[in-house]
């Protein structure tokens, strides 16, 4: 929860709309806008109703904090944080109204090379997670070359909002928009020139040149890449896409955003740089940029390209099955060494029909049994059980052990 | 977020108190209940304004989850969940609106085996946090036969609630809280004779043995000590306490605790077995067992006993510090070559005063830095300077590598 002041006007109007409220506890109509509640207004009547909402996103909490805590941190202040997040959107495949997100950020410097760190990070994540994706650069200067060029830098906003939604309403639907603002065709058709492809061509770079903001966007890039190259190659593709807008007005320099190379899913990954986070809340001159990972939506895709392996590290890896009583409490022992052992075991919890336990076991999947009965208890001796091949081996505990250690996976 | 009916009636009367509730989005007003408006009777219009609320627990949304998936589930089914609750209670020390529970339970069966497991897991987690606990445990059906004994069954509840209060008023407190709900003096002797110690003597056994669900109590306490008994001793101490109640009515058999003994930081940890949890929501006989920790409290608590080590594993371990733009670009490369050999570095940001640079390291406490400067670049030898003891040595990437791998810390 923050406190809803905390909250509103960040993430413009539609975000206003989108934020979740949290009633206020006890009597809260005793304090409410009474005139509000005679003319049935529910807008009006929020703020006396609830004074906390649920974070929209992870940045606008942590210029809260940056600013609270200011005098304790040493900048550049670098964080990672993963919390659930909540947005009252219609839910559909890929939208969540409460979902994860997973950010990383550095407030108090200006240096490009971050921002060459942190598509080192999406890069190296994406790769770890064997996901392949397109990372995609923009910069909010070039966007600010381009409304100047146009002659509509004081449309600036309306521009980026219609660019934002080319993936929806395509080519066709931007030019519509920025008639619908009032633009001149001249204005519309330089715009439109640099939608057709995108990509940062000789010529549209020229183009943009032409303005000392297009220049300083220019240079940004050009520095993201030296950078990088100074380091190892990247294991995905990085591309130049001029129509990357991102409707968070807040970014101010670079932006990213990471798309799946295999499957139409949406972003599962985006970020930029905000030259002033924290001017909202009273501090001024603190830059900052980051970068966030959709949890939900990059679970959803492991599950869709089939990524999750079916054994996990975490996974079961043994399953005691005992025939009797004794053997029950023997297993418990057992049990117990094995798992001082760094093994993943557990015994069914009562000595039932062994049919039952063989079912259970089949249910989770784990790839070995430990049967043990009289015979077993008198020898000392386990039955350990691949249920995948169906084999057997007599075994020593010790023996065993080192067999699961070996071969966690039949 | 849950539906506000599926957490409302759960936690009694007070827990419905300290239930946040969610407003909902757009014209609320418009579908509010009239004459609960009218009445400015907030309660009442509650639900007609908010049909989702936030998380007082894990464990009523595990049972809500159990029956939404009880087609797909495997049980005995295990899970553990981290995830941040909510309870509108007053703030103070170790209370928090806004927490962290992180939680384990077992589904679907009614073995004591479990409830002994649980009680190694505090053990062995709180171990590895190097914390000294008490692990105390009772059980539901003491108290049922204290209550029978007392002659009381039909005011078990009221009992409990009073029995619950203890560590905040006393021994006399609870008297009068009996005395107050109209128990005899008879009742009142017998149920503040068990409340002298706590601990399950002869004696109390003894009386608690009177009744058949006080043998019961008595026979699963005896067989959580015959599972421990099998299995290697525990790190900590487990204690009986019979005055443990905690509120929480689900509970049905096993009660546990977890207090620190080097602190009174109050529970720490908590849990029991809850027969019937999934009832409420239509699925008959799923027995339960389940624990949590407060993540907030162990933190605060190791904080104050300052068991938190100044470095951490993921702690930064060599900061590399550049002269000027080539020695910056150079460092960059090693970065990545530290980096990809497992190494956590970072490198500032700029190549600004060395001076400056070197505050940053101070206060971010890593104990190495890597010194770059035109000599460093002409011998391709760095200058990794010890922060502890100011001690400097010239070696080449790979030596250097190889020293910190060896000392993490100075």
């Amino acid at each position: 929860m923050e406190s809803l002041s905390t909250l509103t006007g960040k993430y413009g109007e539609e975000g206003d709309q989108l934020l979740f409220k949290v009633l206020n506890n006890g009597d809260f109509l005793s304090k409410a806008d009474e005139k509000a509640l005679q003319n049935r207004n529910s807008s009006a009547l929020i703020p006396s109703i609830a004074r906390r909402g649920l974070r929209y996103d992870l940045t606008v909490p942590f210029a809260r904090f940056l600013v609270m805590h200011q005098n304790e941190l040493t900048f550049p202040f670098k964080r990672y944080q993963i919390q659930p997040v909540w947005r009252a959107d219609r839910p559909q495949k890929g939208r969540y109204q409460e979902f994860y997100q997973c950010d990383a950020d550095v407030a108090g410097s200006d240096s490009i090379l971050y921002e060459a760190e942190f598509i080192q990070i999406f890069d190296q994540v994406f790769h770890e997670l064997g996901l392949s994706v397109e990372i995609r650069l923009n910069n909010r200067k070039l966007l600010a070359g381009l409304a100047e060029v146009a002659g509509i830098s004081d449309r600036m906003t309306a521009m980026t909002v219609a660019i934002d939604k080319l993936d929806k309403i395509g080519k066709d639907g931007v030019v519509r928009e920025l008639e619908k603002a009032g633009m001149s065709k001249e204005a519309i058709y330089t715009v439109s020139s640099v939608l057709q492809t995108g990509r940062l061509s000789e010529e549209t770079a020229d183009l943009l040149s032409q303005t000392a903001i297009g220049r300083k966007g220019l240079e940004e890039i050009r520095e993201v890449h030296e950078w990088l190259a100074l380091a190892g190659p990247l294991h995905n593709t990085l591309t130049h896409d001029l129509t990357l807008a991102r409707g968070l007005n807040y970014y101010t320099g670079c932006i990213f955003e990471v798309v799946s190379t295999e499957s139409s899913m949406g972003s599962i990954g985006g970020g930029g740089r905000y030259d002033d986070l924290t001017g909202v809340f009273g501090l001024k001159g603190v830059s900052g940029v980051g970068i966030s990972f959709g949890a939900e939506r990059i679970y959803d895709l492991m599950e869709q390209l089939e990524r999750f392996s079916e054994h996990t590290q975490d996974a079961l890896q043994v399953l005691i099955i005992a025939f009797d009583q004794a053997a029950h409490q023997f297993g418990f022992t057992c049990l117990d060494t094995l798992r001082k052992a760094g093994i993943h075991a557990e015994i069914y919890p009562e000595p039932v029909k062994v049919r039952k336990q063989m079912k259970y076991a089949d249910a989770r999947r784990v790839p070995f049994t430990v049967l043990i009965g009289e015979e077993e208890l008198t020898s000392g001796q386990l039955s350990l059980k691949n249920m995948r091949t169906g084999e057997q081996h007599a075994l020593s505990l010790n023996q065993l052990i080192n067999h699961l250690k070996t071969k966690a996976t039949p």
